[in-house]
């Protein structure tokens, strides 16, 4: 089998691409041949060599996506997307690449799918950023989505393409929509919800983080590991039984930036926690807070797809596959 | 003001102009220009000769919609599409209209906006097939939309465009959810849910008509002088009552095609329904069934929008505004 993986380079690629090197079998399928594509050239594992091409493109360029099609790719991971701060503030770039790249991805595969028979899973990364508040206390499976972001807004658009072009029989798509990946390794990026995982994974270094919202803020979390099991499972369910409802929201932890607090105390110290710094900064407040806080995300439980449910098990899962299993 | 109306030769598009014919006051300001685009001529009522100017044009072709915006007009009703029947049939058709055209038309507004300071209403014409089966018992204001049509997918990618406009400050957008308006006058059209319409307004003046789904299947209407109405208030409404959420359910009648059936026999007898031809049809009934039977439209019925509660009613209103209060 084919696999093509769209976004190679970003943190969920990379750490899916390596749960296949460590395992090969890990997808239920032999993968004979692996493509990897981003903007920026993605790092190749050492065992899969032999199986693995990168290419460096970008998914908002006319023709990108039909190269990265005419190889017929028998599933698609697509997680590629201009991060929600960035596509807030560059509307043309967000739309661009978060809408208008999933959708020429999309046609694609239909024009290809019409030139000769071809029927892909593809396997798409959502948001829980496609829902805006109000909410209520747990958002069901069945809450509307009204996104108060231009990331959202384009997360939610694909997440309807997707339906559409899985019931029209182009593809046999899932969308996965991520809570928010905590502890994030590696350095800062442009996401407004970078800080939560930086109050925890810098003091676990040594570092000084800073905590630009209040310590009541709740959110919505699962670890870089829980994110690619997602993705895994998704690649190997029984598409059958999600039926024509193909958008779901992932299991996940809710919890308070206090309770992050408390586990990195419980886990590091107080010396740990003293190295996060309180500058509240209203921008990131504002989208912060129109986030989701809460689900019921039972669809997906009932599918088989798992997260944590402790912040001690996601700060333990982030010492075991960042650090080696220690902490200074 | 400059009103634009796109579709204006549609059915609501050309009630709409005629309502303002008849009150030049309807819509709570002086109407000082008015455009009427659509992709066949518009009529122009004789009140509105001296104010009117009309366009042929359509919305997916490049640069139309900059023409349509070049004008600056202070009010938009966006009613133009591609039905849900045809927009099923021609993929590319429909997205090229109900999607493309809409995204070009909110993009004029924006980059007109970046040239000059402009902040026009933008009045939509969404549909209720944004729902898709299976459904509550009553459709509440946040249930998410699992459209099971293209032309639903569309209307909903077009109501998240509108409310991340609006959110973004290009422009004052309102979606109106529209029910199946009925009775249409005139001759069929494309829609698959042409023949709610027909058993009653062609038996009315004698004629057969053809029912393709089973007297169980359950639906939600509104007459056209409900749906004029519902664009008449939007344009009017104070939108910041609106909020954030700026896709409306429409108000709307839970009825039975039977029920429909029965106010036909009371308000012109047993020969007018023997003029109702069975004739099932698997792929009218298939999108059919799809669709939302029963609402709960709090939200647009606190906001003062208004329709019938009876088929006795929309019966009347037919034989009022189309066969001058007579039937044969």
């Amino acid at each position: 089998m084919h696999v093509l993986v769209i976004g190679a380079a970003g943190m969920v690629g990379r750490k899916l691409v390596e749960q296949l090197a460590a395992d090969q079998a890990v997808f239920g399928f032999e993968v004979s041949r692996l493509t990897l594509a981003d903007a920026i050239e993605s790092p190749v594992p050492p065992a899969l060599q032999d199986v693995a091409t990168v290419l460096t493109m970008d998914l908002a360029e006319p023709g990108e996506p039909e190269k990265l099609i005419a190889g017929r790719p028998d599933v698609i991971f697509h997680l590629a997307a201009i991060v929600s701060g960035e596509a807030e503030v560059d509307f043309d770039k967000g739309y661009a690449v978060n809408l208008d790249g999933s959708r020429a991805l999309f046609e694609a595969i239909r024009h290809e799918n019409m030139r000769e028979p071809y029927f892909p899973r593809v396997i798409f990364a959502s948001s829980i950023a496609v829902f805006g508040q109000p909410f209520p206390e747990k958002i069901g499976d069945e809450f509307f989505t009204t996104p108060l972001t231009s990331y959202g807004t384009q997360k939610a658009i694909t997440e309807l393409l997707l339906a559409d072009y899985t019931r029209k029989g182009i593809f046999d798509g899932i969308g996965i929509r991520l809570p928010t990946v905590c502890i994030r390794p590696g350095k800062p990026n442009k996401a407004a919800s970078g800080f939560f995982s930086n109050i925890l994974r810098e003091p676990l270094v040594g570092q000084e983080a800073v905590l630009p919202v209040d310590e009541s803020v709740r959110h919505w979390f699962a670890s870089p590991r829980a994110a690619v099991g997602f993705f895994v499972h998704a690649a190997r369910l029984d598409t059958a039984r999600i039926g024509p409802r193909r958008n779901l929201t992932m299991p996940g932890l809710s919890a308070l930036v206090g309770e992050e607090i408390e586990a990195l105390r419980r886990v590091a110290g107080d010396k740990a926690v003293s190295l996060i710094r309180r500058e509240p900064d209203p921008a990131i407040e504002k989208i912060v807070t129109g986030w989701a806080t809460d689900f019921d995300a039972r669809r997906a439980t009932e599918l088989g797809f798992r997260a944590e449910t402790s912040f001690d098990d996601i700060i333990r899962i982030h010492l075991e596959d960042e650090l080696e299993g220690k902490h200074p």
